[in-house]
């Protein structure tokens, strides 16, 4: 767990658990590293932790990512559960099996595949995050939407951040990032459709990494709308519903300001791990509630689409 | 490859290989941990590898084992070709997917089970190789015949070291290693016989890690020694077996000197692998030729077997 989750989350569950030790580490993507690894790997040490221990994993995403690549690399891999405490963590990083550290300036750097023993998810623990944090995760929600389900975007694009219905769209989330993930657990294609958003967004966020850190949620948002304007160049979506998906989005997330030297966020995209060589590749939606993926996109299409999204 | 593989080996390849960079590290023991690997790690990504790209591994055991984690790891992992350059890597670390690196003093702390996606056997390099490295690689193939195959363990223990027939012993080890770990990936059973002579061995290994290093042969050969006098006291073995594994070991290994306190070498055996909860578990040969797993051992038997070792 974190600081924040050994406050907030861990006397929740303290009471009901056998008997245990506790890892607490500093949280936030800015210690999503190396360093602190080492920490949990010599926590577990200490502990005397064998490959029959069980490491619960109580927290957001970064806690996730990072406690499970621990769990997966520690001896070569012991058992953990994930225990997803925010909404970004339990609508996208509980499924997949994806783990990992950030390495320089680059996300998920580090990394292996490896499924939990188990993930456990309540909406009791949304009750104690930050509105600003509930934003984050619910543009994976509204992804999740865009990419495979108009009519569920028409019932979300009515209401406000704090009037979803929590109890339809967490399972609604998690059963089709379920479904993709286990037709297609490597992302040798259909799976592909979950980084909608995320080549422009993890360029972003990486970005603002070393700056004025934004969340995950809000690069997402960001490249949500630049990959709309792509894929309306690309004759994949109509102008109404660039306009429908990037009024809405503005109207949830706060404006981000972008660099005017588009150089660094374009050097960032170049080590996106989707790209195939020198080439970079983008899922894009097809209309809304449908995505194609492996589209091969120009600087050019992404400087313009940096510039639309300033525009708006 | 290390600066060694770099000099010796990679010129017997370098003409046959498509366009390709060079990644060379220090070698040794002493290297293989988390800062060689941050090493790797960013001349990856200095090159812009991708998901699609190859690691080709040339090197021993420590190369093979920190190039496989770097690359089961890079970008949640790339493929991965294993040219192992030493006996030892040859016939052990060539098979069965187990990567990782040193973390404290614990040896292979952290790491992946992950199968490269070819592995490549030439005898050719055998012969730039010292005869202590030789040596050390040769403990694995006896330690095989011992756990596997009374009628080779006969055919090997009349000849030295410079005499074995490598072009029969090899594909032997290899392919018995092979079925084993094809029967049990994940060593949950049989797999672990190959833990035979590794549970002193590799406690005895790293407690000379920070003084005057052994080999990892000349380690296993010392566990080998301990393990089969264990066996004799749990009558798995006979007083003639046990005489006729040791005179040959102490024939071709050089005696290592133990401290005479042995609690630092009983707390390296507490952080093995291999063990559940608080107790110590290992592998036994039961006669010659075959072995049993899980056989629970006490400190006072692992102390008397330190005391066997020193005193023949």
């Amino acid at each position: 767990m974190d600081v924040n989750t050994e406050k907030f989350c861990y006397p929740l569950l303290k009471d009901a658990l056998p008997a245990h030790e506790v890892i607490s580490i500093e949280g936030g993507e800015e210690h999503k590293n190396l360093e602190a690894c080492q920490q949990v790997w010599d926590k577990l040490t200490h502990f005397h932790f064998d490959r029959h221990s069980l490491l619960l994993i109580l927290g957001g995403g970064v806690i996730g990512d990072l406690g499970g690549f621990c769990a997966a690399t520690f001896k070569r891999g012991i058992d953990f559960v994930l225990i997803p405490t925010t909404l970004l963590s339990q609508v996208d990083a509980s499924v997949g099996g994806k783990l990992g550290i950030d390495f320089q300036q680059y996300k998920n750097h580090i990394g292996v595949f490896c499924e939990p023993a188990a993930t456990l998810i309540s909406p009791t623990f949304l009750n104690s995050l930050p509105e600003r944090e509930l934003r984050s995760g619910f543009a994976e929600v509204i992804k999740h939407c865009l990419i495979s389900d108009r009519s569920m975007w028409d019932v979300l694009k009515k209401k406000s951040l704090t009037n979803q219905d929590w109890n339809v769209l967490i399972p609604h989330s998690v059963a089709f990032k379920k479904e993709v993930v286990e037709t297609d657990p490597k992302e040798g294609g259909l799976r592909k459709i979950l980084n909608f958003g995320h080549t422009v967004g993890h360029a972003v966020e990486s970005y603002f990494l070393s700056k004025n850190r934004i969340f995950h949620g809000e690069a997402i948002a960001v490249g949500m709308i630049c990959e709309s304007f792509i894929g309306w160049k690309k004759n994949l979506l109509t102008k109404e519903e660039l306009d429908e998906i990037s009024a809405y989005l503005k109207q949830i997330y706060p404006t981000v300001t972008l660099p005017s030297a588009r150089q660094p966020i374009l050097d960032l995209m170049s080590q996106d791990k989707k790209n195939k060589g020198n080439r970079i590749l983008m899922a894009l939606t097809k209309g809304i509630g449908q995505a194609v993926w492996d589209v091969e996109v120009s600087a050019e299409e992404i400087d313009a689409s940096l510039d639309y999204y300033q525009s708006i």
